[in-house]
């Protein structure tokens, strides 16, 4: 069984560039990592003739049609009607639906008007997807050999959607469960994990192996198919140790969602605290950790030390060594982490000083040279970075401060700096 | 003269869901602003067929084809020969383009492969556009009344490529010469401002008025079209002026960058210096700051003190404001603003306290609850926010800083905060 799969977006808001189409990006990688080969995206207006042009054509040349947005009051549930009609069914009113639409008024305490009640108008026969996330519901039909899935356009109720109701639907067509883990790697590039890895992702069907790269970090999906989940994951369990073994140290977590995840909750089970003096990350090593609901259990603070004189003042770094080596320095580099050790009273302070561009500092130092350090009950280490003066100065940020969090990863796991 | 535009992309990668079509949503608005019609949207893999198909279509419904991707050698130069297949042209070898891709190899000490070279190959009779940001150029012609324009895909270049190759070509086709300005706003929302527009957005047609929403700010693009620039202007300066008139002092700057790049270059401009402490936000106000690049002669640094004791050791709040208001409190927020300008020895210092979720903090404040403050030489102000538990964690975070970069833009403009 190989099916192809159209995903049709309806929505003038993207062809107003207005926002981009991140709902056919989630749903890509969904609907690939189900098996399931994508083949065309297309994107129309809210305009009625246009529509049912795109639906004629996704009926010749797919069997799956994945639809987004349209499906409001505000564009006259344009979607839902443009494909009923394409199929022959007529749109009926369900009353679970509209019950459920006026509880998420009653709820949120929002006025609803009448045309919200259209939204309960739903092709004949469909499976109602439950929209537990906004007001409008999805459905799903089969007709004349095609799938029809119809979710709703804004990301925060598509990603849902697709996860909890249309992808149970999908396994449903198919024989057998999907599963997959992801291998979470820092301190490889993609090309160089590609190429370690090329002929075996070409020799595999079952799991399959696929790489993705972003904002300096990899990671390698790995997903296989069977007919139970058990047989799933004794698939993909030597494949992922495989892995594992063939990157070691640089492998940070399997199926964590991030870096600065991984070192709190490293850090939260030994009861550690943790702490951060940041120079040419401005911030960000802090911003990331306090993305993670349930940091402040494990990160007291941080000291953002733009200028020499916070650096000696806040984090009583030595003035000798800001004039003798510079800001931009090994060296102060880890007198910022033992100061901020120090002074926000914390077990591990993670530090970072560099020249994040666009011009070279007053010191002559390049674009891209970087200290990171970390200071710990048991000494400090530091490590010297050239990310080069090619990327943005907002990639070059991001990857200190991922590096930074290596630092921290790696003396949690007992590991080498590996530098 | 109205035209009708189809982009059409070509990229495996994007039918995997390994990257989002930015490319589509940068060009639909960059199209829009030139008063070109984007009417459709299409995406194919690397797949010759399937390329044929979706050109053989967008040559039917479009008089423009933009086309982004498959210009490299990995893909056998996929798009150009089949739009040049298409249009019954034939690819000749242009031997200024190979030199330019000869000569950035020399540049980047890469090395090149005789494929590289394929990429001279270009249609026959076509304007080429020159790629300075990568090594394969673009190209545009007009055949059987339709204009084609190939870009690359990566964003780096086809950002570049549009804005310097694609719009010049463009503009030739129009008689006439388009400008635009854009009017930022913060402290409305998006559909507020809509309503107060509506009437006006819909009798307008040169100029014309675009609002856009993003990450809790708005900004209103007001684009003319005229035979010089100056009558451009001259269209254009009596609208803006009205939009700043009708929302006074929600408009915090006209062609500007973003909130914190007008709180940095006014207080520069004033000899000022900017320090932060920050709860909820976490080191965002001072990441955002330290975005900009040349951050540093006007910010100093920032405190991030996410426990109780570090706002207290180095912030030297007071204990009984903790103990009797509790850390996220107006109190709190205020004197959070006055111990970082102290320790700090700052002009102007931001502070944040609040619950971002995803639970209540211990004194049951809701997730939502915000406090920011600016003190000055003046004294302090706080403002109160209730941004409700609905969004998400990090929205509520940038709406929280943004909130404390707007004290600071409004002390900055002589006006009052707004509360």
């Amino acid at each position: 069984m190989s099916h192809s799969v159209e995903i049709l977006s309806v929505g003038t808001e993207l062809l107003l560039g207005n926002i981009a189409n991140t709902d056919a990006q989630m749903l890509s990688q969904g609907l690939s990592e189900l098996g399931l080969n994508v083949f065309w995206h297309t994107v129309v207006g809210d305009n009625p003739q246009r529509a049912r042009e795109a639906v004629a054509l996704a009926k010749k040349r797919a069997d799956i049609i994945i639809t987004t947005g349209g499906l409001g009051p505000t564009c006259d549930d344009l979607t839902k009607n443009v494909l009923a009609e394409a199929f022959g069914r007529r749109l009926v009113f369900d009353e679970g639906s509209a019950q459920r639409i006026r509880a998420y008024f009653q709820r949120t305490g929002r006025p609803m008007t009448d045309n919200n009640l259209q939204q309960a108008m739903l092709p004949e026969k469909c499976e109602i997807l439950e929209n537990d996330w906004g007001t409008a519901p999805g459905c799903a039909f089969e007709a004349e050999g095609v799938h029809v899935i119809m979710l709703p356009g804004p990301p925060s109720e598509c990603q849902p959607m697709f996860q909890y109701r249309a992808k149970p639907y999908l396994l449903s067509l198919s024989e057998g469960v999907i599963a997959s883990h992801t291998v979470k790697l820092f301190g490889i590039g993609e090309s160089t994990m590609e190429a370690q890895l090329r002929e075996q992702m070409n020799a595999m069907s079952n799991p399959t192996l696929a790489p993705y790269a972003k904002e300096g970090e990899c990671e390698l999906r790995v997903t296989a198919k069977a007919a139970t989940d058990e047989e799933a994951q004794a698939l993909l369990q030597p494949t992922v140790k495989q892995v594992r073994e063939l990157f070691r140290d640089k492998v940070y977590g399997v199926d964590v969602p991030s870096l600065e995840y991984v070192v709190l909750k490293g850090m939260g089970e030994k009861g550690l605290t943790l702490g951060t003096a940041e120079s040419c990350t401005g911030g960000l090593i802090a911003k990331r950790l306090t993305d993670v609901p349930g940091a402040s259990q494990v990160f007291k603070g941080g000291i953002v030390s733009y200028t020499d004189g916070i650096k000696e003042s806040v984090l009583r770094v030595p003035e000798h060594l800001l004039t003798q080596f510079g800001a931009v320095s090994k060296e102060v580099a880890a007198a910022m982490a033992q100061g901020a050790r120090q002074v926000l009273r914390c077990d591990i302070a993670l530090s970072s000083t560099g020249v994040a561009g666009p011009d070279r500092d007053d010191w002559d130092n390049e674009v891209g040279t970087m200290f990171v350090a970390i200071a710990t009950q048991e000494g400090t280490h530091v490590r010297a970075l050239h990310l080069g003066n090619r990327p943005m100065r907002e990639r070059l940020r991001t990857q200190t401060a991922s590096h930074a969090l290596d630092l921290a990863r790696r003396y949690l796991a007992g590991l080498d700096y590996g530098d």
